[in-house]
């Protein structure tokens, strides 16, 4: 019952996350093309956010659909995912307007960063919480290197920034590809369930 | 299971999409005839977006309604429908503010146009998914001919807003009419399993 | 099952609306009275149309919940209220903002009356579906004859406003005060299903 | 029923409050320190807020659980909780920005006083409903004397922002680790249910 509710909590906050977004695109002041044209790194930046916490939404999905017991703890580590999340919006947006100027978007790979790490402390205590059953524990525990590798992954980003954004936008896409497709082992556990 | 969230997940962006518009709204200097004036170009495209992401909405809840599994293919081309329906405030503030400029309506026209491609691709996987229900085929290879329909409908809007706006405004209200009733046949369905 | 999902949308645009209203609360620009005075009459209005909506909701919850099934017109007629709900954070800060001017006080009192309206009709249309139900039919005509009489005192508020914006906050009030309690016939009926 | 319409409509809104806070985060003109630095007292302040609705959401969540029945005083007490929690992200800004001036950290005690004695109201209608149920009543009586506790701080808080707002700061982390953890033996109770 208690799970039910932090994922319809979770579900709320990560939809209002995902559309307050949209209200951060301020529309040009005319239609000619001097206007329009600075709408591109914005909307590119929206789109990349989106997929992100796109991302984040079908892989808690999976998460929280296979917790069994929620506890205090759980619900703290979920808030503390949530926090950064929240903070997406923000970053986006600033990366979006300075048309990724290298300190916003090395904000935006440290963001990204504790995002991961706060995943990563949630899983780490669901499977603490689970580690009797070994049919949820080996995929989690595979999520737990994905979830390794992507902060990795973030923190290269950081200093990448530095050099040349792309290459943190490369080294973000990597992350989204390694995250694109829920664990399908996970999700075949559920199905046995 | 997985279906309950993903309908309550749309469900939330649908909500915060179609109740976020009402914030672009803005209040006029002063209560006089010329400050007030220019709310109605915005406050039409408010109710005519209003109407659309609806439409949306009912058509969005007879089709999930209507489906038996959910997998990882569904949800991105859900997450990548509402990627675009979430772009529909950002376009309808545009086109109010410049009163129903060309190029705004344009890009309005598009951006209904990409909603509308995005639909059918959803459609088009439930039905994959689905083939093997006859039941379920029939009335979803219906809504794909409406929604072939009504992509060509939008995509005439784009370049009749260089003609004048007030067409697009009524091959808007085409597909808004063809649409405005979901599939009986598929509620029907739904009443028959 | 439709019901729910209703219900859940329903929900989502309200919840949505009463709490968007305080993003329009611009903060004071320092500290000082004369700064921070302007902000009562936002605040009453804010406070105003936090009841209003929250007796919406109430009424929506038990309205719908007595609901036994759920068509497409019903669908739109909830749309059509929420439409109208929608534009209560605009016109709750037009009338805050300018210190109750007397149009935008009228031009609130027409929003709460097109809510009312819209209130009725949903009420109507579920009374024509329900109608050989005489255990929920009674309550709902009771509900008829509180909406019938509470759009009669918005009505009076419109012209009241011209007079003095004070005798349209005490009709509002009157109102309030007729719909704060859920019908308690409902309510023991639904006791009774 | 009702209950879980109640609990999805707090849960929605609480969710808004806490997200839409983020909207106010207002980006920096530029890259450099001199623009990024005003961000700290802002972002100090929302992780504050973030924690305080974060703890409120996980005490009511508890609450409501732990509700058998749910009447229209119920229901109003709820609304009046969620109207103080409504205002938190107005009175957080203003914090934010104003760089914790005396008299924005005395309104956002006295908002937080009002939320905790609104909180104490639920509490104590619910707790009049469930007298009969020892089991119930003793941990929710546990429930009061905390609330009292940490109104007495919020009470506190007010004055103490005049002398410095860092002791107000502090009262505040007193009443967040004071509720951080929700009442264990409601939980356990809620077990044997």
């Amino acid at each position: 019952m208690t799970k039910t509710r932090l994922e319809a909590f979770s579900d709320g906050v990560i939809a209002i996350i995902i559309t307050i977004m949209v209200l951060q695109l301020k529309i040009p002041h005319s239609t000619s093309w001097v206007d329009i044209k600075p709408l591109f790194p914005v909307l590119t930046c929206y789109l990349m956010s989106f997929i992100m916490i796109g991302i984040y939404w079908g892989n808690h999905h999976h998460l929280i659909h296979a917790v069994e017991q929620v506890n205090s703890k759980m619900l703290w580590a979920n808030m503390h995912l949530l926090f950064w999340l929240s903070l997406v919006p923000f970053a986006t947006e600033w990366m979006g307007e300075t048309n990724f100027d290298r300190i916003a978007v090395a904000v935006y790979a440290v963001l990204l960063d504790m995002c991961g790490i706060a995943y990563f402390i949630l899983l780490k205590m669901i499977m603490k919480t689970h580690s009797h059953d070994p049919a949820l524990y080996g995929p989690l525990k595979k999520q737990g290197k994905k979830g390794m590798l992507s902060a990795l992954l973030y923190t290269l980003a950081i200093p990448a920034a530095f050099i040349h954004p792309l290459i943190s936008g490369i080294l973000y896409l990597c992350v989204a590809v390694l995250w694109w497709m829920p664990d399908r082992n996970i999700e075949q556990n559920i199905k046995n369930h």
